[in-house]
């Protein structure tokens, strides 16, 4: 028997002429005759054309639309429209029926994206998620060979951990302590010395702070992994458990961690562009179909590869905080008090509002905002000689808010520890962390990027929990 | 000023007599002019010659041993033993000083690997730790680069989950319930419904199943996260958290998944034998000097690169289960009761002593084991036609022991259905893994590799708690 070929390969091969096997799902049989093929390697099908008159019409009963098929034929020039070429099949194989009466996914009916969030361990078999998958992978395969290519170490920090790195996020208790009847002390709190590691611990909100340890010694590291945030928010944006890409530079400032982010961005569009072209450009008729449901004025200017190719070729726009308030305050939704929250003056923290406005609006491209009051912003940010406004980045993207949260950090010991006082966060706790000041401290600075809201932004989707094979919300945790 | 430069880059550049800036860590300083500089890019340093003459002898106090530094001149052909290229220092810049007296990382007394563990966030910072985690970020990249050139998809199964694939691991609770005073149920027990995901949920032991569900539409899936066992097990081989990389491939069997996972391995470590020689052989020299110690008839017989060039070109020796016991039941030390566990025939569970004699006595090679018993193995492994063993392997390691587990999974709805009624399995609970039976089921299998265990064999350490950042362990999650 011929070894089995690929989809994706016969479909790109210019040989016709040769024999091979397939191996795949049925996504449609029509005139008792063709079959198309989908096994995963593309969004694409291959043709198969049947010999019905010497087939089993057992069999040809048993090709119906989710069934496994083995296949082996020779691949021909295509008489029909829409594929260059075919298979002929000599023998066909069902390896896995699929009754027509309980399978969820027909064709006929086309399933609404929350029905598929429903069935979200079948849904890897529609058009629409294979694309999305195969679109994820790419990016976080371009997301490793952009840090290799420039020598950055991919770190692992820890998952369960006993720190709160921002001081702030609602957290997850990881336990093996009886939650019926939980060991306590003598004063009847919970005593953690007996947990798993004896002591409270939690699933880790970012591994910013273990990435510093690594960058004072390898100069460059950046973290690809799962962070969690046990906040109650149903939204299109949140997610209780997502993949975050945090770099971390020793001997960077805030302008090479801008220059860094927005190549980096720049580099894993490019590679989904270069490499996904099929899934992207059924991502962006099947955006198109989508927005034809939406009024005019709220449907996009450009069309979703245009949109990328934008993000590519064009500069980010950078500007200071004080200058965003500035154009925010003289703006009209301000003025005509369509803002929800208006902007009096400088102080203030932006909102999704004052951000869409910006990116969308007034900019019409990406914007890097910088130098933000130090009093909405985290502990760990370097303090301008302003006094006021710290080394922060943000970067905001259209339809998706911030994408990109960094900064340079405090390199300064005492600066950093009356910090820490000013907002509260445990100084002797993070001893370990404070060592980095210590002991040859140096500038540096790093970034996170949220992967899911990347994914967002390059497929055109719009609710996040559909760029996450199997997306973990309030009350959610199926599969 | 120059850009800075990397020390890699400096030292496998084949110029000199150029102008250059260099960023990083004094690792030592002698007679008051050469400063040994390392920036993490490469585990070899960079000689700085200073003008002692010229230099504040205030700045030349505080070059010492940790201290951060910025130093601008000219590459020069270097006159000293030891490297081809220096830089003639023109200016010197302290960036963080390093206090000697308190600084825990002095050349001197060369701290133990116990002591390091202690001191994970400053390990980093030493030639074993550097040489380690660049490897280890190194064997990453080549996982992510192996299966993209054989169009893998990379899927993120989801970390914290409502199903315990293996259905046996001792798992980690993930709650937001408040452990002094949780809901309860009229009946007394704790109400789960009032959690955050509204179930009980622990952290992922495997993502297995969920990886069947994307290989069932994609074909050839694989996923790269941390896994997790809440198991007491104090040892050289276990973690509490490590990261697992799982491929699944539908329409692969047994042998398929042999010759993938022997493919794999060997590219992975090539890989790093291409790309990481220096820390290689500085691990391999520390090894040399750690087996000194030890009784000669302990020793390793090859070198560590030398082992690793021996596993990339040599087969794997694959025998059946059946065949090991044999081999076991006549072996030297069961005949001589040295075996802990005797083997007394057909059916015994393999212990790591025997695996151990397999691999480094009999075979002296790695080994594919095949064809268990299905009472020794896991419910969802395919029955073989004698009814009495599973379509499992495991290749074993010299001085790891298993470092894959695999198997090609059965298919038949019924078959699974009536294996998972025999060993207790909830049939009901994984419906939606049972759909990949019922729709369009098909031939497919998978195996899983500990990362860990992999950078602990290709770095020849010999315990797990040094190839993690910061290891997780019962009563220590510090970091």
């Amino acid at each position: 028997m011929s070894q089995r070929v690929k989809v994706k390969q016969i479909l790109s091969d210019d040989r016709a002429n040769y024999e091979v096997t397939v191996k795949g799902w049925v996504r449609s049989f029509r005139n008792n005759q063709f079959i198309a093929l989908n096994d995963g390697s593309t969004n694409n099908i291959l043709q198969i054309v049947i010999d019905t008159e010497n087939t089993d019409p057992a069999t040809l009963k048993r090709i119906t639309t989710g069934a496994s098929i083995s296949a082996t034929g020779e691949i021909i020039p295509s008489m029909g429209k829409g594929q260059r070429v075919e298979l002929k099949a000599k023998t066909l194989e069902i390896l896995g029926d699929c009754d027509p009466e309980k399978y969820p996914l027909q064709l006929k009916n086309r399933p609404s994206l929350e029905y598929l969030r429903e069935i979200a361990h079948l849904r890897f078999r529609t058009n629409t998620f294979g694309a999305i998958f195969r679109l994820r992978s790419s990016l976080a395969f371009a997301v490793h060979k952009f840090f290799n290519e420039k020598g950055f170490q991919y770190l692992h920090t820890p998952i369960i951990t006993a720190s709160d790195a921002e001081g702030a996020g609602e957290m997850f208790r990881v336990t093996t302590l009886d939650l019926k009847n939980p060991p306590r002390t003598e004063n009847g709190e919970i005593d953690f010395k007996e947990d798993f590691f004896g002591r409270s611990t939690n699933l880790t909100v970012s591994g910013q702070l273990e990435g510093e340890l690594g960058a004072m010694a390898l100069s460059d590291i950046y973290t690809f992994g799962p962070t969690f945030r046990a906040e109650n928010s149903n939204t299109a944006r949140h997610l209780a458990e997502f993949w975050m890409i945090e770099p971390e530079m020793a001997f960077y400032e805030l302008e090479d961690n801008m220059n860094l982010a927005e190549e980096f961005i720049k580099y894993v569009i490019k590679y989904a562009l270069d490499n996904n072209r099929e899934d992207l450009e059924f991502l962006a008729s099947r955006l198109v179909e989508e927005e034809k449901q939406k009024p005019q004025a709220e449907r996009s200017d450009m069309g979703l590869i245009e949109k990328l190719e934008f993000v590519v070729n064009n500069e980010f726009m950078r500007l200071t905080y004080t200058e965003a308030v500035s154009i925010l305050k003289d703006s009209k939704p301000n003025k005509n008090k369509k803002f929800q929250y208006l902007i009096e003056g400088w102080g203030a923290d932006l909102q999704s509002e004052h951000e869409r406005y910006l990116v969308e609006k007034h900019f019409k491209k990406p914007v890097i905002l910088t130098d933000y009051p130090k009093e909405i912003k985290s502990f760990y940010m370097k303090l301008n000689s302003d006094g006021k406004t710290v080394r922060a980045m943000d970067i905001l993207f259209p339809g998706i808010g911030e994408i990109v949260g960094g900064s340079q950090r405090e390199e300064d010991y005492d600066k950093l520890v009356s910090r820490m006082q000013e907002m509260g966060v445990p100084v002797e706790e993070l001893s370990w962390f404070l060592d980095t000041r210590r002991f040859g401290t140096a500038p540096h600075a790093g970034f996170g990027l949220g992967f899911e809201r990347l994914v967002l932004f390059v497929s055109g989707m719009t609710n996040i929990r559909d760029v996450i094979p199997f997306p973990r919300t309030p009350k959610n945790a199926e599969f």
